[in-house]
């Protein structure tokens, strides 16, 4: 039904890519991080890769696929990992990487294109009035920051802000519908709850408008434990220091840091665990101090490091994160992770409690954030996989210990988040997409109004069975 | 045995003033918000009030005042609230509003003179950098920032950095002692603790190294609640929300904000209780659309109000923390104030019970903070007073419903304070203060080591006798 030889056609001018290797490999995200997405999605490819070059194209674009119903998938660089980006029933990838003009920037805002990658965004901001973005994923230098509000949640500096649909850590975005004629609608307040993570399924974010902080030099702390929770418990004290500025507070266990941040390696023991820390610089003496008082050990500083070592070393936000399980995989493919909430005010006995239970079969990372106006941790405790049937039952384990889990190894909104339906994207995706045209398969609510969250089973998307059938 | 005469000669080319009007006018702070100290301190006064313009002339002073045992206590503009800086046992006030340089701003961090203004520190980081000082008192313009660090503890900004003795809310303070030959400390992290806070007793401060954070043209706030205890709840929720950037948050209970805020009576009713916000412009919209979920009213919001009325309106800080007590002063002579913790997590019902148990006796006024990393809240009640009695009654009902009081009745540290000695600051006055001439009578542990706080008994300082016989 779908007449892609038309689209074509009605969007001529615009930069397609049909070559099938590069087609394929730009309709895939980090969603083999996940061995359950990797053996359901492996086979996912769209048949063309658009790249608009502003949002004139991207109207075009949208307004073509409604004409002849063409499925688009948009993405920014694919650093996802569940498989957002990538287009079950085919049809076309919409990459927004060339809509990365830098806009006005103002005490504590900047509006950009959606397609800039972040830290490209940063280098504007600051040399323009040394701001910088309140927060951003462990993929800093290749993520985009449309792809971060329309697939993320929070990540280096949420100590700070919170957590990206957090009133105010979003001022504006602006999206265009795949409408007969396409609607260009710029949404504030409430109303951006609708499109945030909402992986491009209800309209595409074409624009954004985002807070800014103050920029730092921030210096990158590794401090070492021999004991994994004397860890935990140093990085929640240290979140709930109000006077010293730090971006990321992250305790790894034993033996993750020696064993896959190869390039630290060497200024670590294999049983020691570390807190990673970006510090501000004018904050280094009051946390020198916060160190000195728990007779802890800072076993790397990029402050004193030369610039020959700096050279080889990843930046602290490159160990964090995503990037522990990423670092973790290039030595290890068989491992993969978890994403927990420990709730506060319990969550350093729940973290000691699923080490105490699971080991180091599930090495443990915590994130430190604020949470609704609190110090907690999430977690992204790397899993060494044995099966399916296991990784269920760990997370089983996890809610059954009071922390719920974020399924990463579930490529739908609704399994990867709070398990149920949002009404409020559903009812935005009845008004911006009617023909569900934009990535489709991955909003149960609108793919199977009766799907029954508590049943247990799995959401399989059926175009994910007819794509198996045509790859 | 003081010889003031040859302290003079000591001194020569220093600029002194001995006019005794004048000497008593520099000689007072804001010690009248309390019926309590103004019998008791009413008759202080200094002997001479000494201006040093740098540094090298505070080394002269102290050298002189250790030679002849003449008494210095310092003092900046004089806006403490507790007699902290008035001299006890006569002798020599010490006034360092010369010592006004602003030295390196970098990012991050500012060095001024103890004696700078606050609000002409701000002043110049904002015209260099875009950058402010995180804390300030509603004394921001008269305060000096010496001032604010030997005898403040918080205030506007608290609710993002915590108070003034967090670690990291000062960098270093160079301290001059009172030796025959005073010498210059850099004092810096754990240290800090020996001079801050400690009212000038156990050294001089004469410059500081500060953080500073991204400076906004912060937008003034009213928000008005039929229901005090409506407005607490906004409050705290507020201060929760991790991404909307605020400055200030003080709920007010009418009739208060009409009665006393006469400049913007006409946007108010009398049964109208206030929550007073400082907002970032950028968090605006973010702020709009938390107060519509709410339902709650602004009632006033100076990027609304004309050039005209802003002329006329007071900035919102100037209506918050002692600045509240301050207006309601200049309107009723007869009323004074207290100063409370409402502990988290049963802060916001904390501050119900002691609202049900007093009523309008003690019309509610509290200041939402980080402390420790939570959001709690500071109350600064006004008290419609009528005995000592009764206000230690008040004050008794507080700590016996688990709300310490801070008591601004009293002109020591300790009574003041934690109701114990500081053996970290007496320990720095034996080194730094050998004599003991620094701010007399000020420090109990220094005085009378013997003392017992568990007495209930006052401190009263021999000096203060000897200064009413003088009187």
């Amino acid at each position: 039904m779908a007449d892609l030889a038309k689209f074509r056609a009605l969007i001529d001018g615009v930069r397609i890519e049909d070559n099938a290797q590069i087609v394929k490999q730009k309709s895939r995200d980090f969603y083999w991080y996940s061995p359950v997405l990797k053996r359901q999605l492996d086979h996912v490819t769209a048949d063309l890769i658009v790249t608009p070059r502003d949002e004139a194209e991207v109207i075009r674009i949208l307004a073509a696929a409604y004409e002849t119903g063409v499925p688009v998938t948009t993405r920014g660089t694919g650093t996802g990992n569940y498989g957002q980006a990538m287009p079950l029933s085919g049809g076309v990838v919409m990459a927004l990487t060339e809509l990365k003009q830098v806009g006005a920037i103002r005490p504590g805002s900047v509006t950009a294109g959606a397609g800039i990658v972040i830290s490209e965004l940063d280098a504007a901001t600051r040399a323009h009035s040394g701001q910088e973005l309140r927060l951003h994923p462990s993929t800093y230098r290749t993520a985009t920051i449309g792809g971060f509000i329309a697939g993320g949640s929070g990540g280096v500096g949420s100590i700070n802000w919170g957590g990206l649909r957090d009133l105010g850590n979003v001022i504006r975005a602006r999206v265009v519908t795949c409408e007969a004629s396409p609607r260009v609608l710029d949404i504030t307040g409430d109303d951006l709850s609708k499109v945030m993570h909402a992986y491009g399924t209800n309209g595409v974010i074409t624009e954004v408008e985002m807070p800014l902080t103050a920029a730092y030099d921030w210096i990158d702390v590794l401090v070492g434990f021999d004991d994994f929770m004397a860890a935990v418990r140093f990085g929640d004290e240290l979140g709930n220091e109000d006077g010293i500025l730090v971006k990321e507070i992250a305790p790894i266990a034993a033996p993750v840091p020696y064993d896959y941040f190869l390039r630290h390696q060497k200024f670590l023991r294999r049983d020691q665990s570390v807190v990673v820390v970006m510090v501000a610089p004018h904050a280094m003496g009051a946390f020198e101090t916060f160190v000195a008082r728990r007779k802890a050990e800072i076993v790397y500083r990029s402050d004193k490091a030369t610039a020959e070592e700096l050279k080889s070393l990843p930046p602290a936000y490159e160990l964090a994160w995503n990037h522990t399980t990423l670092r973790g995989l290039r030595v290890d493919p068989s491992i993969t992770y978890l994403q927990v909430l420990y709730p506060f005010p319990t969550h350093v006995e729940s973290v000691e409690r699923m080490v105490g239970l699971l080991g180091d079969e599930v090495p443990a990372h915590c994130e430190f954030v604020r949470f609704d106006g609190r110090v907690t941790c999430f977690g992204l405790p790397i899993v060494r996989y044995t099966s399916e049937p296991r990784l269920d039952e760990i997370m089983r384990l996890h809610e059954a210990n009071g922390c719920p889990i974020f399924n990463p190894h579930r490529y739908t909104l609704e399994e990867g988040g709070m398990k149920q339906s949002d009404p409020i994207q559903l009812a935005f995706k009845r008004e911006a997409d009617p023909k569900g045209l934009l990535n489709p398969g991955k909003m149960i609510a609108w793919e199977d109004p009766d799907f029954d969250f508590s049943s247990g089973k799995l959401f399989l998307f059926p175009g994910l069975a007819a794509a198996a059938a045509r790859a």
